[in-house]
Parts: structure tokens; C-alpha cells; sequence
């Protein structure tokens, strides 16, 4: 008779977006066994069915308890996990997990977000990367700088003594797509292109928008004029507007404080957006490292449930 | 037998854009006899079948010389009117006419629009505004300061002695309607409200654009925001969506250069809009007049087909 297969699984950790379903078995070290994921994100799902859909995903694993990251968490997701105040350090969103058990009796635990609330500025929210966030904490316990989480929204987060202490959500990626896709300027760029960060006119945009100043909503309407006047062509221009956008958020962080040129930077993110902002750091003059963001997501499920004593 | 219609008739005068044209008959003073128009815009239209579609608009009038404004002089439009330079006075817009006869051997004639080139900042052009803008210099023929077309594509220009000197375009209203209607924020707010512009969330929204220079790209999440932690209204966080894109507009302005305390302003548009933009600066700590955009049209086309004798 053959072993049980993944007699030494110990845990399940899950990245649970508005998307995907992301699910990893893990033995005790934290190593990982195997991998499955869905499509029932949280927004297919439309707030139902989610214990299914769960099941589903870990049906050939055997019934270890579970730590889940991201949308799962909000109000259209499984159970809501009430966010946790910035400053707030791995220990604060352990305390914060939401627990609870399944229909079959399996120890289930959801992270929390982070909320931010100030009397001088406009509230902030994260869920999901704030368990990236605490993976990099873990990689490297005496970081002090500013990690950024590029996509849709783009999250930036200033880490210091093992605390988030404070972020910022920038719209980038939706703001980009709208622009790219149903804006006047969609008839200016072309669908997709290989190299945009390689490409002169993505530099010459962050120049433009980080170092001469050139502000967001006067910036963008020169993607159409470039073409109109100098014939600037479709991947040229999608490299502009995308050089436009980042730069934008670079300049939108220096200009709020929470760049300058002394704080390290790390990338937590996919290969290809990644590269942009590490090509855009390197025209404004900052140096970034990048971290493989669904490393980090393992990471800090790992810290979150041995804090918790799920692992 | 009665006498003819229209028979001091001197001139049609034509506001051609991408989505409707419109028409007014004129005198010899420039008096309104009739107006007609159809949703026969340039867009509409998609290259073809200019002729038809501006007989079918005036087909209850004289044989008079017709001079028209607008994307019908765009690429896609009837006749493409090549972009005059600025400075340009109402004498180099006049000298830029396009003309040219229908079929039935009527004078038309088809006002050029603006370009802006530069080495030190990325080119611009407009086309339609520019008729207004020389309705504004007509009727007040002193006015140094700035004017502002709200709209889907802002524009702001200098106007020095008589000149056009510079110009910039803002791709506001279009921004405001993809993050309003297509980005995540749609979900936070109303689809109309019926006085923006007198709320105090697109006051506070202004003033942190313009007075606290919270960077726009910063600062649109916090509709979500406002309505996730704080149960802000739909109606609410429209005004304040609104407050943050004009603010944008405003603070992006006086970072190229082109607002500063002392200059005078004029709004030149339709009511709504223009009343949001007079609240704008209001709250930034600016003067503004509104003027009528379509008087200013009637004005312009005037000014220009004296110029070139067809009136």
C-alpha cells in the first residue's frame, strides 16, 4: 500500500481575489506540496457560494486548516474581515485574523486588511497586500522604505521598524486602461507592445512627468497630438501614455511626501509591470529592487498562521 | 404674393462638430433669422456625405455664402482646414480660411484651427474653440487673461492684444466620465446630481486639489474610500469626484504657468458646466465672468467672414 499522498501537508494557504482562487498546500516548513487554483473569484462569485468553491479548489488535499489573503475578507467575500489601523506590525493583523470553521469542521482563518484614518487627509484601504507587505517584513526584517504594489491599483506602503506605518493607493492601472482602451487616445496607441519599458518614449514621458513637472491631466491629451502631428506611432504612444501614468504616480508620491531620495524601494509585483516601474525608478533617479509578489503572498500567510498557532 | 422668405439673408454660419451641426441664418448685421441643425456631427458622419447632410440643414434657406467651425474641418470632415499657428490673431485666422465652392457653386468657407508647437513641451491643438475665442477677443477687444472651454477635452487659452498666445487642453471631461461611469468608483457614485457645483464635497474636493495640492492620481480613490469607511452618499462623492477632476484641472494650470492671481478669468460655456468651474474658482481664490459659448460662435464666424468678405 502506497503512502498517503501528502501525509506531511500542515497547511493551505490561499490568495483569494476579486479574480482568481489561488490555493498552495504547504507542509510544516512552510515548503510547497502542490498548487490548484479557480476562477471563482469574489466577483464571479458575487457573494455566494464560496465554501463550494473553496472545497472545490483543495478537494484532492488532504483536511489541514486554511489562512486566506485578499478579497476574500470583504464585504462580498466569505466572511468580513474587519481592517486593522496602520501602523500595525504581522503581530497586529495575526490578532486581527478572522477565524472560523467550516460547514465540515475545517479551522479556517481570513487576514484582515489595513485601514488608514486621518484627520488631515482622506482615508485608505488595502486587502491583500498587506500579506505581500508582511512577507518582504519577513525576507528582510530591518527593511525601512517604500514598497510598491503596481496593478489596477497601485499601493504604495512605508515600512519601517517591522510596521506598515502608512500607504496610498494610486488608480494607475485602471486610469491607463480606461485611457488606452475607451478614451479618444484609444484610436492614438496601439493594442499591446513587446518593450515598454525598454522604449525611449516610456523614458521620456517619466522624465517629463517626475523631473520637468509636467502635471497628469495636461500631460495626456499630447498622446493624440503626437500622433496627429509628428506621427508618432501606436506602440510609441502606448509607451508614452504608460511612461505618462507611471510617471505620474512617481511624481504624485514625491509630491505627497512619500518618495524622496534617501528611502529604498522594492517592487513586489508581476514580471512585466514590474519592469516598468523599475525602468521608471531608474529615469527618476531612484534606485529599486524587485521581490516576486506570489513568493511574498506565501510568506507572509506562513508568518500570519504561525503567529496564530494554525501552523 | 407675399414677400420672400428670408430675403436680407447674408450669411449661414455653421458650429459643424463631432456630434451635431448646427446652423444660423444670418443678415448683414449679423442678426439671428433662423436656426436649424441635425445629428448629422462629423463622427456621424465618418468621412462621407458632408454635402448632403449640410443641404438637408439648410434646405429652407437662400443661396447665401456659408462660413462653419468645427471638426468639419478635421480629417474626417468635409474639407481639412490646416492647423494655423499660435500666436494667431483673428486677421491669420481669417487669412487661414478654407475656402471653396458646393456643387451648386455656394462659398463656403471652413475656419482653421490651432497648433501649438514647441521644443520645450509637447505640441497641442484645437479645433472649434478657436472661433470662440475670437468672438471673445471681438467683443471685448482689451482683454488680456485667460479663457476657459469646459468639456469633454478642456481648453484653456492666453489671449495678449488681440492674440491668441498660447493654449493647453485638458482631457477632464472625459476623465471624469470613464472613472464616473466605467472605473470601480462607479459603484460610489450617483449617476447625476442636480447641484454639483453647490456642494460643499466639491468644495472640499477643490480645495484639496488646488489650495492643499493633492496630486489627482492620489486622490480618486478616496471616493471608494469615503463610501466604504464613511457612507458617503452617491450624490455626495459625484460632487466630490467632480471637485477632484476640476481641481485637478485648476492645480495642473497653475503648475505649467498659466494661472496665476493677477490674470483675469473667462468661462466660456454651457450653464452647468460653467457653474461648477465659477465654484472652482471661487474656492481657489480666483475671479471668473462666464460668457455664452454659442453667442461667442455667432460672434467669431462673423468676425472672420467680414474679414474675408463673405459677409
Amino acid at each position: 500500500m502506497p503512502a498517503a499522498p501528502f501525509a506531511n501537508a500542515a497547511l493551505i494557504a490561499v490568495d483569494w481575489g476579486t479574480t482568481r482562487c489561488r490555493a498552495m498546500l504547504l507542509d510544516g516548513n512552510g515548503a510547497v506540496l502542490d498548487e490548484a487554483d479557480s476562477a471563482d473569484g469574489i466577483g464571479a462569485l458575487g457573494g455566494a457560494g464560496h465554501e463550494d468553491a473553496f472545497n472545490a479548489v483543495v478537494a484532492n488535499w488532504p483536511k489541514v486548516p486554511a489562512i486566506m489573503a485578499g478579497m476574500v475578507g470583504s464585504r462580498q467575500g466569505w466572511h468580513e474581515a474587519v481592517y486593522v489601523n496602520v501602523p500595525a506590525s504581522a503581530e497586529a493583523l495575526a490578532q486581527g485574523l478572522l477565524k472560523f470553521e467550516t460547514s465540515d469542521h475545517r479551522p479556517m482563518a481570513i487576514v484582515p486588511g489595513l485601514v488608514l484614518r486621518s484627520e488631515t487627509r482622506d482615508g485608505d484601504v488595502i486587502r491583500g497586500e498587506e500579506t505581500q507587505l508582511i512577507g518582504l517584513i519577513e525576507e528582510e526584517p530591518d527593511f525601512s522604505g517604500i514598497a510598491i504594489l503596481p496593478g489596477t491599483h497601485s499601493k504604495w506602503a512605508a515600512i519601517e521598524n517591522g510596521e506598515i506605518t502608512t500607504f496610498q493607493t494610486f488608480l494607475t492601472g485602471e486610469v491607463f486602461e480606461l485611457l488606452a482602451r475607451k478614451s479618444l487616445l484609444r484610436h492614438s496607441v496601439a493594442e499591446d507592445s513587446d518593450d515598454i519599458a525598454g522604449s525611449p518614449h516610456f523614458a521620456l514621458a517619466v522624465r517629463r512627468s517626475v523631473l520637468e513637472g509636467l502635471p497628469f491631466l495636461g500631460a495626456i491629451f499630447s498622446v493624440r497630438v503626437r500622433q496627429l502631428l509628428d506621427g508618432v506611432s501606436g506602440d510609441d504612444n502606448l509607451a508614452y501614455l504608460s511612461g505618462l501614468v507611471i510617471g505620474g504616480e512617481i511624481a504624485a508620491a514625491k509630491q505627497i511626501g512619500l518618495l524622496d531620495a534617501e528611502r529604498p524601494i522594492r517592487i513586489i509585483g508581476s514580471r512585466t509591470l514590474a519592469r516598468s516601474y523599475d525602468a521608471a525608478f531608474k529615469v527618476a533617479g531612484h534606485k529599486a529592487e524587485t521581490r516576486d509578489g506570489s513568493a511574498l503572498v506565501r510568506r507572509g500567510l506562513i508568518r500570519l498562521a504561525r503567529a496564530n498557532g494554525l501552523l
